[in-house]
């Protein structure tokens, strides 16, 4: 690989040659800016960019590494931010012009644990109004005539396209998962509360996670190392023991890995090339993989949902709603409107369903299966930019807190990527993990032994 | 001491005495039951007392300590239990005829920890309507013409009356301080989540407390280090460093506390003869209080109080609302039905407001005052039996989580007992006894050498 591609470089890639000297972290975020510089103007991806600050940092990184000192893990690795994570150096404006110029005081705790790691803070991307529904200017970058998804839409776009190796962005119903389908990356979002969620802005407690976006399982894997932390500022943070995720995402599984393929009734309005190439999948699978049904109407559980995150949206978006609701978008006005109606009732009887089905669904993996295997949107990336997609997919593991991956495996009729969402069971991330580098391996095998599986 | 009056042995004693085989547990058993006859066709303080089967858990522990084997720091001593804490071996009926005959199949946390602790499990106590306002049958043992509190009233009047030398209660707004109060006994509300609730009947998860009743703060010292615990069925426990409360209350105060006297808007209402008392009281500890005010107003926190536990209320009692509200009180229907209104807006925005009302209290203690003292009660135990007396004294701390003490210390001008509430704070718990205990002792010498206060 010569210099000039060096934006290329996964990000365990880049770390090693950086800890090696083999580069120099400048060289690496120097390539990075070039190809911001060639394809963001279609793209745009970012909402904060500052080139001389993204290299300072990578020459203090190359200078702290020549002294000798002991580096971190992401040492020299250039990361994106969504713009709902607060930097105490940069603006955070949570996508919306009700907080234009917003400079807050202090790293969110994410960011803390990458400057820990070394990791050289690239800038930050663009969001949806406040990481809803209501678009920034990011498109696809496999067609800039699509959606890139959302609300992480700048992260995962960057990611594509190559501007970063590594991305944060959040997931309160599908916005990791989506834009990870769409634009053809891996993106996951893990267990709730795993990763602490401080100093970001806040749709919902009960629904919000920190993201991951990547191009690989073993870069998602370094990322999540180190970033699951305790926090106590974050009242679902838990203390618990150290995972090496890494090492675990990097084994073969102990026995071949059982699969619960999951439908719903949603099934019916995915897209048909889309379920032609799950239903493909699925034979590739044979019997490694099984169809089940979840035990409570799906159509409950989104009720559910909506009652939770609607009175939460409310709460958290109070005093944008009270002193400048004339500047928010109205779709996301009607949507507070709507849940500032919710009855506490309904709000608390929803939080009270979830450790049922929960329980229900770690029952599955404990008796049976690796992982769910269910579709991460309707489709691939919808034409135009008047919406983000539909995050129907992703509701109930989100509800749920179960960590979730999207795999880009497949390609629509339109030669647009299209997902595979992996459900694991909660706090089993590294398992979840293992599970999709093995069908990431296992169908690439066979592919190159059968002489290539058009949609892999 | 006789065998006659071993009913009037407090925990402490009677555990050591049973330790070194000086008594029984058969006969201290026997000589609560004794007392049980004699004074409870009076009090009414229980639901359900098979004399028979404590005595053979006496005996079962006497047999057990002749073994030679460890025991532990309650072997053998009889506790009373608030009917709203499931046991697997006595009906559990919460004080309504919509669970009359329930028998759980486990026992709550805290009778685990009991009977692990060696305690003999003496009976379940009269509870209000599922530990709301609606009296149950108990009468004040000081005058079965007043009430003895609620919602805790057969723990409390079982205590007072020297039935048992220890109970727990519960407390939502101040069903264990009010009725302390009113019987003249310790009553303790520890911070909220550190004594598990599992397996109680839960009314409100952000209010609910376990409360502790016992005739001396080294009793409540007892039973608080043996039921502070984590317990990841209680979402609100968390793990802790074991705190020696018995070692740390029977401490000096390193320094004369401070006190801090809030009186709040609700003082005007505040029985004259106990408003007297109270400045008596304040008087005579002279530049060791200060009088200070809330930074919010009263009436502010009552309303999130009223949002919070109705809207919880309206939750945990809905199948009950559902499918018995014909056989609930009227005035619990109205609870209800007003709970079952509350926006989730309000409710969620009511609980946000803590952290900070907590952080200034907080800050109250870190600067200057080792406790809060303000009144348990409008006064002394009202007349008749109709009502439980009024918990808005107790709000605030109980919202707040912070641990809450009623210190038996006066009378009113009927005769009847008028507590002092002094409040913590939270985790604080231990500093609170010992403060306590500073304060019951300082008071005790200054009459003895004065001739006599006549109120404490």
């Amino acid at each position: 690989m010569g210099v000039k591609d060096l934006h290329r470089l996964g990000a365990c890639e880049a770390a090693r040659m950086i800890r090696e000297g083999a580069v120099t972290s400048v060289e690496v975020v120097q390539a990075c800016l070039t190809r911001v510089r060639e394809v963001d103007g279609q793209v745009q991806a970012w909402t904060f960019l500052d080139p001389e600050y993204a290299l300072a940092q990578a020459r203090a990184a190359d200078e702290y590494r020549m002294s000798g000192q002991t580096i971190g893990a992401l040492h020299g690795v250039p990361v994106g931010l969504k713009d709902i994570i607060d930097t105490a150096d940069m603006p955070t404006e949570n996508g919306s012009v009700l907080h234009a110029g917003r400079t807050p005081s202090r790293d969110a705790s994410v960011v803390s644990l990458l400057r820990a790691a070394g990791a050289i803070i690239m800038g930050k991307t663009v969001t949806t109004e406040f990481a809803t529904r209501t678009p920034g200017k990011t498109r696809n970058p496999h067609n800039s005539g699509h959606t890139p998804g959302g609300s992480s839409s700048g992260s995962a776009a960057a990611v594509a396209a190559a501007m970063v190796p590594l991305a944060l962005g959040s997931q309160t119903t599908g916005s990791t998962i989506r834009p990870a389908s769409y634009c053809g990356v891996f993106g996951l979002k893990p267990t709730h509360g795993l990763i602490p969620r401080h100093g970001m802005f806040q749709l919902s407690r009960a629904l919000d996670h920190v993201g991951l976006f990547a191009r690989s399982v073993e870069d998602i894997a370094l990322l999540l190392e180190e970033l699951a932390a305790y926090d106590e500022r974050d009242p679902d943070s838990r203390p618990r023991a150290r995972v090496p995720y890494r090492a675990v995402a990097a084994e073969a599984p102990p026995l071949t890995p059982m699969f619960a393929f999951v439908k719903t009734s949603l099934w019916e309005r995915v897209d048909a090339d889309a379920r032609e190439a799950f239903e493909e999948l699925v034979g590739h699978l044979g019997d490694r993989v099984e169809e089940i049904e979840l035990v409570t109407p799906l159509e409950e559980v989104l009720e559910w949902q909506r009652a939770v995150g609607g009175a939460e949206i409310a709460i958290n978006l109070r005093r944008e709603w009270e002193k400048g609701r004339d500047k928010l978008s109205a779709a996301l006005r009607a949507r507070i409107e709507q849940g500032r109606e919710v009855r506490a009732l309904d709000y608390l009887g929803a939080l009270g369903r979830v450790p049922e089905l929960n329980a229900s669904l770690t029952e599955l993996f404990e008796q049976r299966y690796d992982a769910i295997l269910t579709p991460a949107a309707f489709g691939t990336a919808p034409k135009g930019l008047e919406s983000t997609g539909d995050p129907a997919f992703c509701a109930v593991w989100t509800l749920c807190g179960m960590p979730a991956l999207n795999v880009p495996l497949m390609q629509g009729a339109n030669g647009l990527p299209l997902g595979v969402q992996l459900v694991g069971a909660r706090h089993r991330d590294a398992r979840l993990l293992r599970t999709a580098r093995w069908l990431v391996t296992h169908l690439a095998n066979d592919a190159s032994q059968r002489g290539g599986m058009a949609q892999v």
